[in-house]
Parts: structure tokens; sequence; C-alpha cells
């Protein structure tokens, strides 16, 4: 199999709190010592959530994404870096929207634009028709790629929707998440007809909720996919919970399955060839495309 | 093929104004007209939206709903008859519930509950799990059906975490509706998966947005299952969009395909047998079940 795979890594999340795991990175040198420790490991790009220093709840200031990515980059230059978006905790466009106007040095990569309104365990997440065009079209002209995230089948519909409106722009990178209760579960149909409803040009990690992390992870390196894996996910390093994971043990129990199945991982410099991204070492975002 | 056809019919909806379509039932005459001359072609149940009187707006007022209830039962007392608790224009518990606190001869016999939150093409619907939960612990206490509504194949997963938490109660019905623009598609694999996850003792209606209306309701009639038709899901007759539709044009058409597919409409008494609904004539709702 000659595709690389593609390791997205999940540090931290909105969820994990230190009570519920030790090895959840919370503070800005947590989050920037566990990236750099699966750097050294193999990865491909990074999936952040930055949290308040203070209390440790999930922040979308631009200041704290931009403290991670400074210090990621001062030691690993050319790793793609993904802002979250998320809006499960607050649903005005410019507080979502605010890591997207960090620049030069500091600028992310890509960000991660979730397709639709659904519902979690206990939450809804709201993302109006609205909000999800807003960020596109931000991300668009910042020179941004969207990390597109899709629960269900139907939101890969929707990214179909957003690209005849040239609001998305190829080639597209997807996390299909699966396992969640209100959405697509983490079954081989559900799965399969995700990944075939695919728009050309797409590259994808799959991703599960909780302990269907591992199962999801591995269809995803037998099928030629690529993994989406951390705490965020999934805090258990074992199906019947006994032992908490650190993010290394993840990134480690991956190397070994991928090696097992002859599967080498795709670099960040590859990965940004391969998406149009700019080089990295001082240029980050994507390269202006030819219309 | 013995199963009897459930005809499910939706005239109204929530979006076509008089604007739109001049075939639109809004005043409560105009509904009770369209729904009793249905019945008298062969409808099985009634999924009812009520407008305001003075804008058109749909309104979630239990007196707008009493009124079409208590009209329509004067001419035919049996018939089934489900109101809508959406939540596409009002988020507060209070207003969603408050057509299932209507009783005695105006008591409805189902109610809709949509099974997640999601995106319609311009607007988010909420429906958070706490809603769902909430809405679906009311209508158990009062002895009213769900009317399970789902777009997209997560959410009868979520139907399936209602079953275990004792929330909802067998048989089920189901509306499947397709081809919203960020749920599943109307298509053979997304329906496919979609009837193959459903709960054991579960009743299935097939419903298109738009011009997919006739190709689900088509597929319903040849795989066994039941139409949802009507005004609220699509405005025009056919598929090129030059002739707008009347509520009954679509139930003739509906029983024309189902005389071709050797299948007679399930009556109303059948379908309260078939889910242990009171017999109309007075008494509505569920019957008591016994644990």
């Amino acid at each position: 199999m000659s595709e690389k795979l593609i390791v997205n890594f999940t540090p931290t999340g909105m969820i994990p709190t230190k009570e519920m795991t030790p090895h959840v990175p919370i503070s800005v040198s947590e989050i920037v010592e566990d990236v750099l420790k699966a750097s050294e490991i193999g990865i491909t790009m990074v999936h952040l959530h930055a949290r308040d220093a203070v209390n440790g709840n999930p922040t979308y200031k631009r200041d704290t994404y931009g403290k991670i990515i400074e210090d990621i980059r001062k030691y690993n230059s050319s790793l793609v870096l993904c802002v979250s978006l998320s809006g499960r905790d607050y649903s005005e466009f410019e507080k979502r929207a605010d890591p997207l106007f960090l620049e030069g040095a500091l600028k992310p990569d890509m960000g991660s634009l979730t397709l639709s309104s659904l519902n979690f365990n206990a939450t809804a997440s709201q993302n109006s028709p609205k909000m999800i065009q807003d960020l596109a079209r931000t991300m668009l002209e910042n020179g941004i790629v969207p990390e597109l995230e899709a629960f269900d089948i139907g939101m890969i519909n929707y990214a179909k929707y957003l690209e005849r409106k040239g609001l998305i722009e190829p080639p597209y990178y997807f996390n299909l998440i699966l396992g969640n209760i209100a959405c697509a579960q983490a079954n081989l149909l559900n799965t399969g007809i995700m990944i075939n409803d695919l728009p050309k040009n797409s590259f994808w990690s799959l991703a599960g909720i909780g302990t269907a992390q591992l199962k999801m992870n591995s269809i995803g390196i037998a099928t030629g996919g690529g993994v989406r894996v951390g705490i965020e996910d999934n805090i258990w390093y074992d199906s019947k919970r006994t032992k908490l994971a650190s993010n290394l043990d993840f990134i480690n129990r991956i190397h070994t399955i991928a090696e097992a199945n002859e599967r080498t991982i795709m670099s960040s410099k590859e990965f940004r060839l391969r998406m149009g991204l700019k080089s990295g070492n001082g240029e980050y975002g994507r390269l202006p495309i030819n219309h």
C-alpha cells in the first residue's frame, strides 16, 4: 500500500479534565510538550484545543492559541497545526473565528469546520448553515484550510454543497468521527457509506468516540485512510477501561499497528505538498489557488 | 404483500405559504377540509402543524391545535391525529409541549419527536438531548405516542438509547425523512441502512424533501413500508416543477401507485390496534402499557 498514513493528533479536546485523567494536557506548556513528544515518535498534524490558564475550561482566544503555536514552532516549524473553531461552548461568530486571525509565524494552517448542528451525549452543538458558511468563507479569505468534520453521512453531503458554492476548495481533509450517540455508529456499514460519499480529492482520517477509537483507527489503517487519535476522543487505553492512557501511549500503539500493516506515517512535509499548504518554516496556511 | 400501507398525511408544515402555493391549507377550516377530503380517499394518520390565524405563521398553541382536532373529529372520530412539537421556531419546552396538554376529546394520539439537533437549508433545528428526553417523558406520562422523526442514521441510534432509558415504548412509529441537505440523502444505500437499523417492533414511513418525495414514497410502497406525503415536504406535483400540487393530488397519486403494487391503505382503526392506541370515538392516545 503506497499511501502514507495521516496521523492527526488530538491531545486535549474540550471535555477531559485532570479529574478525569491526569494525562490530559491542559496548560500551554503541557500541550506543547505532548505535541513535541508525539512529533518525535511521528505524527502528521495536530488538532489543537486551547484551555484557559486559570480554570482549565475551553477558550476560543487567539492569544492562547498563539502561545501554543509559537512554542510548538520553536522546536518543530513544519508540523501542520489546526485550531478548533468549536461552537460547543460559545456561539458567536467573532469568538469562534478568533484564532483564524493569527498571522505570520502564528498563523494556523487549518481550522476545524463541523458540517452541521448535532447532539452530543448531553448537549447540542449548534452550527447553523450561516455559521458554517461564514467560517468557511473566512478561512478561504485568510488562506486557512478547513479540517472538515463529519459525524454522520449527511454532513458529507453538506461539504459537497459548500464545494458547489465555492466556499471550500480541494484537496480536502475530512475527519470522520464515528460512535457519537446521535450520529453514525462505529460499524463498517456506516463508515463505508461515509467514505464512499466523500467528494473527489479528499484525504480522510477515522476517529471513534470513547473505546471505539481503537477500532476506528485500526480500520483506517487497514483500509488506506488516516487516523485521528488522542485523549480528546478517549481517555482509556483498554476496552475494559482499567488503564488511563497517555497521549504517547496512543501514538505508540498507532505506530505498532501501522508497522504491522506495512504503512508508514505521512510526514508533515508530504501532507503540506499534498494539501497545497505552504512549506512551514515561517510560511503557513494554504498557497493561493489558481482559478 | 400482506402488510397494509400506512399513509401519513402532512398537509401544512411550517414553511409553505400562500405565496409559494395557493394549495397549502393554513387556516383551521382549510386544514380540516384537506384532512377530511384526504380521509375520504384513504389515509391512516395526519401530521398536523397549526398556523396563527392572523399572520399564517407556525404556532405552538394548544388552542389552535384543539380547534383543528375538534373539527376533524366532528366528522371523522377515528383518524389518528399527530401534533407537531417542532423546535424550528420556538425553543422553550413549555411552548413545544403545549399541545400535549390537550385532554379528553381534544387529546392528540401522537406527537412528533425529532431525534437530534440538525440543520435544514437555512436554519438550525435545535433539539437538545434534554429537550428530547423531556418531550418523550411528557408523552409517556400523558399516554401520547411519539412519532419518531429521523433525518439521518444516528437519530435511529438515539431512539434505541431512549428505548434503553425507558423513555419510549414499543411498538414504534418512525418517519424516515430523506434528502435534507445536511442529512441522509434520498438514495437506496442511505435509506436501506436506516430501515435496517430500526429497533424491533417499528412501523416506518418514507418521506422525501422536495421532489424526492415521490421517489421515497414509491420506494416505501415497493418495500412494504409506509409513506409520509403532503405539501409540508413538497409543493410541486412534477419533478420539473411546472405544476403546483394540491394535497389531494398527492393522495390520489399514492393510491394509484399503491393499487398497482397490490397494496391497500391501512385504516386508522387497524393502525390503532397495531400501535396500541385507544379506539378513537372519544378515546385517544395510547392504552396503558403493562410492564
